[in-house]
């Protein structure tokens, strides 16, 4: 068809994670969603909400919600600009900062959205690749000087993490934008978020979809200087978080003790579940995410992640360079991780008493 | 700042209507918000949600709510594409289909973020003026052949309504998208809706903010041949409209005779606001929206917008050729259409009786 920009008809749009219905019977470790229900305060906000709420155009800027982050964070609450979910957040900066002359660099592999939406906008990327242990290549990422640098922190799909001295270093030298997309922060040792008060070129985004079980609900946020945050204010949708997130997120973002308490049991559960492929001949990441990296036995990971999907596991399999023989597997509940543990232990053994089978 | 592409810094941003706090005590005529409460069905939807919509994520399509729109229109589920808000889809469009040498084509003067959004992507726009009867310059619009032509109907801010058989030709000599834009049809006497069928480059956008009385939800949807639909959900956020809005949004979708009850109200409402204010010698433009543009007998329409602004009442002005003369006021329940008569019959009346005001 003609109607498009040339490079929209020649790209092929970002594909999520298969969403099962919610009535399917499926053990969902594919999208990375925290497997515990959201915190119980967010919840009565949301069967309180008053309709009136919903009549009326919400606030542009989600004053309640950024209220809440500015106490739980100790930033202001202008230093905050709401998303619908962080990939809002990522688009904005993409089309605020970049352009056919303005590249964007980042570490590969990451975020698949980071290309997609660098193609979107016809903006040249830059993909500097991981170096073997994915510690980050920070000298090639200096000279590549994009517009706009995205570091995933943890990464996914690898769930390591970049030293806060790596980006501070990365934040001094870069004459363009860093962003550090903490995604996966609420399940790691450490944040950057420090970088925003000395670095106006540093926004740092975060989530409601995982450490507080709300991907449902769509809301993320960039917490950086007001100078930077105004230039994505120009590109940000007016209305782009609804009335019931700014509200229900408010609420949940305020109780951190539940937050935390799902993060130290999933935490628990990573380590058990490292242990548990290790023992069945996976190599294994240190992931300081809720998912793991794991290499299979095997090699053949497509092969073992069709298998799962057949026996009602879902997990996520990258077909792509340095990923194509691992497989992505969500920390889900006690119960789920067993039971995947024990079907992996089957295949497994029958592939091996199989030889014949690949 | 360097960090932003020339155009965004050259750019000032949309400037929504004003939204004051839920709290303050004012009659707001000014955003184009139903005066009603959503539907009933909508409310219960919300207050019963499963904790678990929120925990996982939405379905990228929004399935439930397509369903539930394609019952009501009589339209395939998959030619319907769901947006975070209306305004959503006016990116889309704009993204997957503009760039510098492919314009976005539209009469003036409408709804403002056609040109906003053209700005943020860097294409050219051709404005191209409305006859003074507010009737469609059909010729001139074709003779520009846009990449994309918007076209609102009902218009805001003038309310007026675009023939079928116009858009019918519109579409036929257009080579690019014609997108009507219908967020106020649900006030109006007729649609376009039709045209889908006939014509795989025409879209048109409907929303749940005006006549479902949900703006704080953001909820739109376009509709359209599903080969137009295919480049916008490549531009497309993944997860771009939530878990809530899709549920409560099928119900209040479904529920099509409390949005019928509303939508009566208002249009008997709007036939008695526009004879009180032609009494008080306004010229009112005759409206098939929820608001009225009307011409300030004073002539001074800055003047008078900031002094209904004093006593409490919000209507929105517009300082920019064509439109400095008068106020678009949004059709309000029946108590504040009758407190806005008296102010403005007050404040008129002490204007013409104080010679040296102005």
């Amino acid at each position: 068809m003609t109607y498009f920009r040339p490079n929209i008809n020649d790209m092929s749009g970002y594909a999520p994670g298969e969403q099962p219905p919610p009535e399917a019977k499926v053990i969902k470790l594919n999208t990375n969603e925290n497997p515990y229900p959201p915190s119980p305060e967010a919840l009565k906000v949301l069967q309180e909400l008053p309709g009136e709420l919903l009549r009326r155009y919400p606030d542009p800027m989600a004053k309640a919600f950024c209220q809440a982050a500015s106490q739980v964070l100790g930033v202001p609450a202008d230093w905050i600009l709401v998303g619908n979910g962080s990939d809002d957040l990522l688009t904005m900066i993409v089309r605020a900062c970049t352009e056919p002359r303005r590249q964007v660099v980042y570490p590969m592999p990451t975020y698949v959205l980071y290309r997609t939406l660098s193609q979107i906008q016809g903006a040249e990327f830059v993909e500097v690749p991981y170096h073997e242990d994915y510690s980050l290549p920070v000298e090639q990422l200096i000279a590549a000087q994009g517009a706009v640098t995205f570091i995933a922190s943890p990464n996914s799909p690898s769930g390591t993490i970049v030293p806060v001295e790596l980006l501070d270093k990365l934040a001094r030298q870069l004459s363009g934008v860093l962003v550090v997309d903490e995604a996966y922060v609420d399940f790691a040792e450490s944040d950057a978020l420090e970088l925003v008060k000395q670095h106006d070129n540093v926004i740092i985004l975060r989530t409601l979809s995982k450490g507080y079980s709300m991907a449902g609900l769509r809301l993320g946020f960039g917490v950086a200087n007001p100078l930077l945050l105004e230039g994505l204010i120009k590109v940000k949708d007016s209305y782009n978080v609804d009335a019931v997130a700014s509200a229900v997120g408010a609420a949940a973002i305020a109780d951190q003790s539940h937050k935390n308490a799902n993060a130290e049991k999933i935490k628990a559960s990573r380590s058990q579940m490292a242990r548990e492929l290790e023992k069945l001949g996976f190599y294994v990441l240190p992931s300081q995410a809720n998912f793991l990296l794991a290499q299979s036995p095997s090699g053949n990971a497509q092969h073992l992640y069709e298998t799962l999907k057949q026996r009602g596991i879902l997990v996520r399999y990258f077909n792509q360079p340095r990923l194509d023989d691992k497989l992505r597997i969500t920390i889900g509940t006690p119960e789920q991780n067993e039971t995947l543990i024990k079907v992996l232990g089957n295949v497994l053994t029958s592939a091996m008493s199989q030889p014949n089978s690949h």
